[in-house]
């Protein structure tokens, strides 16, 4: 874990909420949606194969435990989860909270227009209630 | 697994290819991406969360094994994997071959255009190699 080092990019366009036990829980800073990332703190990982089966499974069990917690501080519709890496190969899941009537519903979120930015209180709050739901 | 039914919309798009430990492994008919589904035989799953922790680490390995016999089958440059579900309901994980310069890069798939249906002799020999690489 210790040549781990974020992504300029990730690093860019989200922000550290916690150290699990595998990945850097992170949220995204684009307030259309309730949007996290896992990133898994090892180098030299691009896609779910690169990974050892241990580090497969915590990642698996992050990602229920993460979206579980995003459901229940949102209330909803639907989670969304992906890993692309099209852009940036440095793995990181994506984990939404989706509604129906969501700027992109019912498509995918990524590339769908221009990030907007959170309101600090509300970013703030949100934040408190999705780590006290982990 | 008794009463898992695949979701009709899922069984029009999609083709059965073998059914794994967990899973369903279904190729998507639309040949502009080769592009796989993996379907656990579980009902009344919608969210990663809705599994048990056997089953959540059984999905893992068992995309993990696709991702890596599509990335093998098809020298593609990334992986793209996803679970929206904002259209069926029923959980099912995208497997997706992605190259610079296929008609949605870099951007994802879903919701791109109209499907393109596979030539009959392509969609056999990829099926084939694929299986192979399992």
């Amino acid at each position: 874990m210790s040549d781990f080092v974020i992504d300029p990019r990730l690093d860019r366009d989200s922000k550290l909420l916690i150290k699990l036990g595998l990945c850097q829980l992170r949220l995204m800073l684009d307030s259309r949606w309730p949007w996290v990332l896992l990133v898994p703190q090892r180098s030299g990982i691009s896609e779910i194969f690169d990974m050892t089966p241990l580090d497969q499974t915590m990642l698996t069990f992050e990602t229920a435990i993460a979206a579980k917690a995003l459901k229940q501080t949102t209330g909803c519709l639907k989670i969304n989860v992906g890993a692309l890496g099209n852009q940036v190969r440095q793995f990181h899941l994506h984990i939404i909270a989706r509604n129906e009537g969501d700027p992109a519903w019912p498509g995918p979120v990524w590339g769908h227009g221009d990030a907007c930015a959170w309101n600090p209180d509300a970013r703030a709050e949100f934040t408190e209630r999705l780590l006290e739901a982990l």
